[in-house]
């Protein structure tokens, strides 16, 4: 009658998904997962325009597909998604719903805490918005400090850990081998492949598009939607088939899951990844 | 080839679930609905324990759920939902994520502003978490602030509204009915039932338990362990069963597609509600 | 020559409104009282437009006064008056000062922590304002965490409540027994008879008028004047009398005392009150 | 029936205090007050320690006192006083109940921001407690900014200024003259004599004392308790009577009165007064 | 081959600027060097308009040289200059840079919590700006706060203090002497003198100018450029000689290096220069 | 006797230090650079350790040093430097002085914001410290949108850049051929060889070290201090040499004033460089 042990451990077997979502599992049984692991995957996304047949929650969607994934590979828990993320630039769209800097710093500041204080040690963001990049490392940097000033017993070994699904090398490669220079940088066909493989009825959006506005730097709304009046950042989302993105999920899944498996094993000092000159 | 045209309007036909998901829309649909409907729904849930045997998860899924049914019968547009709320107070359980309250009015105001931006002129959230009430009331009044000291020209039209689906009159009813003081107050069998109703793979989880310490004032969290061991107030959730979650479901839909026809309607001064002694 | 000692406790004998007047006491009486009682009452008011013929002070001048008289029945010490709250929407009326919900949860965190500080376990919040509920909460629920990770001793017995004198049943029923659809929900006849007992010279003011906008939810304040244009929702304010308000104050002070009471002698876990399904 | 035409302005007779406390005016008073007069005088005291005999609500008693006086005398309307200050480095003795620099800053901001959204141009603080200056000029300069970043009409001509009662010239030298060298910098005799004016209560409290610890910079709570172990800085509050403290707000609401009527009458570019150097 | 030990300490000889520029040394050498002193000087300046001839970075420039020649003849540690202060009042000129008050609260903020977690205990912050001195002072408290609640080792005996060169008796003798009421406000011709002496490219922007409007008190940027449209109050910057700047930084050091080495050595309670009425 | 016309242009010949310093310039000069060119180059360092032998001023030293000459290059005025930047991970080591996420992000969005008031359309940040890097970014995001809010003019013209001195490929690939993997991540010979050029006291620091600890992820200090005991992260600043620095002076100032004179000149749409997945 009582639950099933739950099995999982950064060396586990695959899994179900239910088995690795926070969201369906009991506090005893985060008790019980701690003592084996101390790792734990956050999804990050975003709500904004996608272009003119791109699905709004393209970036909440993709990384929680590919959080999933990684979950059931590794046996690592899954938190909820954080759907909403920094989109400020792409606020001239209707529907975009952002947080400014400070606010999703203080999210991820708070959830970063929430779970150093059970015992958490590894927190790997798996990030489905390149907007979001700049405040997640900004929100550990200070998560950090207030875990020390805060005397956490995990401070000294906490860790955090932000990815892009959409820039591992395997997923930028097959990205460029399909879509060339048509992949552009916002509305992507490699993420749009990513949510018609997940959510079929996305498929009835699909049609050609004229030629997208070049990609360039992003800056405030207003300046955003003059240069890129669909939403668009030289992409031609018309070229995303389902299978493409069943692929993606595979390559994506396989890379991240490598990266969390070192991320976790990761003993002190050990480590390439730091930017230079730092 | 293109979208089909998108029927969404206060009006409208019940629809299916991806219609009036935001998430699944595009950023010319919203702008073609904001012609037809100003309204929209915000589902917000909380990341927390549950009691021995409840989903951590359960605020969440539970006011998802709730949301899409009443967006599915009124047609009005649903976003994604916040899946972490304030949890301060239970904090002491090993998988909460708790959003202190600052970051959490920050988040509240931020996502009413972006609507806002577009033309949303009533915001409804429907919530599945006591503790976020008095938070996302504050972060109402904040946003109206910023509406108007902005500029924005949809300011003196702009409404929020916070809906429990958790006490809607019908659902605590059918949950005094069904369990009479057993119901209690945290990790209640009224919400286990929907759970287990939305997710089967929970059924796994219940099992009879001993009685639970009574309901209290809610504190901080250590001072809440000591006093709720296993975390829940006065509740007897192994009497939650999942067809009871399908009546909770109809009911609170019902109630709150009501309420939402309702706050869509109402012109100037013409509804009671205000708490008295403003 | 020496001051009286204080003979301040939960359990003491009416006193004089000087006795428990922090305000009017010395350091070393309040390190002495907090041997005998932890207990500690802060009244919260607002600053804001009560229609026509109503003080702005009103919110103020009422909780302020039965604070004193709760004070004065239990012993318990009464802090200086917050005398403003937050009310945004009032500010389209000449006069109202309002603080920002989030200025607002940043005076009572500051102030909750500073008597925590000293040692108070209980802090009683007798408040005179609608639109500060929801703050005030939210701020309880931010100093318990910082009550906690500053690891001030008194943490985990540290408990807030809050208290509107004007909701209390015998208020409500009295009110809806001399006015009754005319009590309304913003400048009530009921506040304003207790402002008459407390400050005669506002009698001056009374005069008849005409019917009230009735009352509906309350958002921006370019909405509230446009649905509201003098102020009052609902409400007759020239029904109120003095001997009204001497017996609002009567039945208010004798309702709260006994919350009071029930607050200070709360052990763990013993009661209800919490909201279902938090 | 109606109130009497509300006599304030400028160059008003004297009036009773009831007239000019802005708690005891309606808002279509105020709406009428400003056709004749932009000033408005806001209390500002705080609530902490003043030594063993001294009363903890000193500095807003006093400021209070002289705001009232300083408005009877000009007809300037009188705001309620926020009684909590800045007082963090007297958390170190029980009562003393402070607000961090950044919680007045917001709150003095929002203070002056609601007024000056009626049209208030000259916002007056009488201050009672050395420890809230640095914060307020600060709260001043941010509120500028608000002003004109919100766009509000009246921010180009918007000025605040704070007035220290205790530091006006008239009263220096009556304490020098009074007590010398043991008028202090805390708890001094000057501020207790005018508390016992105004609350003959507090005469119960006075006895001699042993010579208190010289004055000294002002750091953190720990290093003023262990410097100053009973509270007081150097002054010999045992000198006070309540006659001196007749004169000392005679003097000082005399002395405020004048700058008060200054500021008002100020044409750009015409006082004396900035900082050298700025 | 290795760094000659750093001969720093605070009754060391005077040293050449390089040796107690914190900027040029090592870390190892900071260590050795809180063995035998626990004091630092922080420049604090601002980045704004001086009248139509003085140069932007005057307050910087001139709070540098100051306090590098403090350190050199006491041998105290000079950290970087924080080049940016609080100048919103000069932003309606072109080239100012301001950081609001919170701003410049958070930044002193960090960097005396910064010092004080290495063990530094008395911060000495040489300023050239009066408009920064309110927002320290309000920094300092709020320092003082955080090092205690977060156990600071160092926080019972962490002091701060800000001195201002421009505001030193004997600059402000020597400037009454040498220009009498035509010294001014802003951009006066002592701190011009001193940027000539330091810059001597500066000496080309030079000119006669008409008289300037007289000083008043400072309000916001608009009424700033309204009443005194070419940036100065009451100054006459053409007076100034570099000969005069060479004069002044000699005074402006011995003045101050005998205020830091009171500093230094003060033992608690033993000071005057409290303000009164604290 | 006037000052020479300021011949700043984006198209200007090579200029002397001195002239493209805003600190040295006059307010009517810099309204007048606004005429002919929108530029402004902000440079931003970091006060933190640098290994044992390291200056601790070497980001703010260098980025400073390659900000004026790439301003001398192009006539492009240069701001004062940002000397303190986010170096939380650092703070173990003495002498590292470090503003929080939170505030460096408050620090950018002001200078942005001041900067943007006045006309300026492009800011480009040349930064010294890879741990500022995601904390600027974000505050241009913030910026961003508060430009938009307050309604700039220019807000919709406004950009801003962020360029790391020492990641410039030139200097990327000198660094490789100097010293192969002994250039490490902190605390390299390349950053150090050009404070050994700009400040030759420092050679006296330079001896021989023990390997240092490989390069790892950076997270909370107490991490970094254990797992590199003496701060370097890789490197053999031993390597460095002050004629490599003006080399890297040289390549760095080549390669970032082109990417400057690029960013000037940007028309809408035509720039690669977003990140992909946006």
């Amino acid at each position: 009658m009582t639950a099933p042990d739950l099995p999982l451990s950064a060396a586990a077997q695959p899994l179900g998904a239910e088995a690795i979502r926070l969201q369906l599992r009991t506090w005893p049984e985060i008790e019980a997962y701690l003592q084996r692991c101390k790792g734990v995957i956050v999804p990050l996304g975003s709500t904004e325009q996608h272009g003119p047949t791109g699905a709004i929650g393209t970036d909440a969607l993709t990384a929680e597909a590919v959080a999933l994934e990684v979950g059931r590979r590794t046996g690592v828990l899954v938190t909820p998604t954080q759907a909403f993320g920094m989109a400020e630039h792409h606020l001239g769209f209707a529907g975009t719903m952002s947080l400014q800097p400070t606010t999703l710093l203080a999210v991820l500041h708070d959830l970063v805490l929430s779970l150093a204080r059970h015992g958490f040690e590894r927190i790997f963001v798996i990030n489905g918005h390149g907007g979001n990049i700049a405040t997640a490392r900004a929100a550990f940097a200070q998560a950090q400090g207030s875990a020390a000033s805060r005397g956490l017993a995990v401070a000294p070994r906490l860790r955090c850990q932000l990815v892009n699904w959409f820039t591992a090398s395997p997923v930028l490669q097959e990205a460029r081998r399909l879509y060339g220079e048509r992949e552009g940088h916002h509305a992507t066909p490699s993420e749009i492949a990513l949510t018609l493989h997940l959510e079929p009825s996305l498929q009835a959006h699909q049609r050609p598009l004229p030629e997208a506005a070049p990609a360039g730097p992003i800056h405030g709304p207003e300046d955003f939607r003059q240069r890129h009046p669909d939403g668009r950042m030289g992409s031609d989302p018309f070229l995303a088939q389902a299978d493409h993105g069943a692929t993606f999920l595979e390559l994506a899944a396989t890379a991240l899951a490598k990266d969390l498996r070192t991320f976790l094993a990761q003993p002190p000092g050990s480590l390439p990844g730091s930017p230079p000159g730092d």
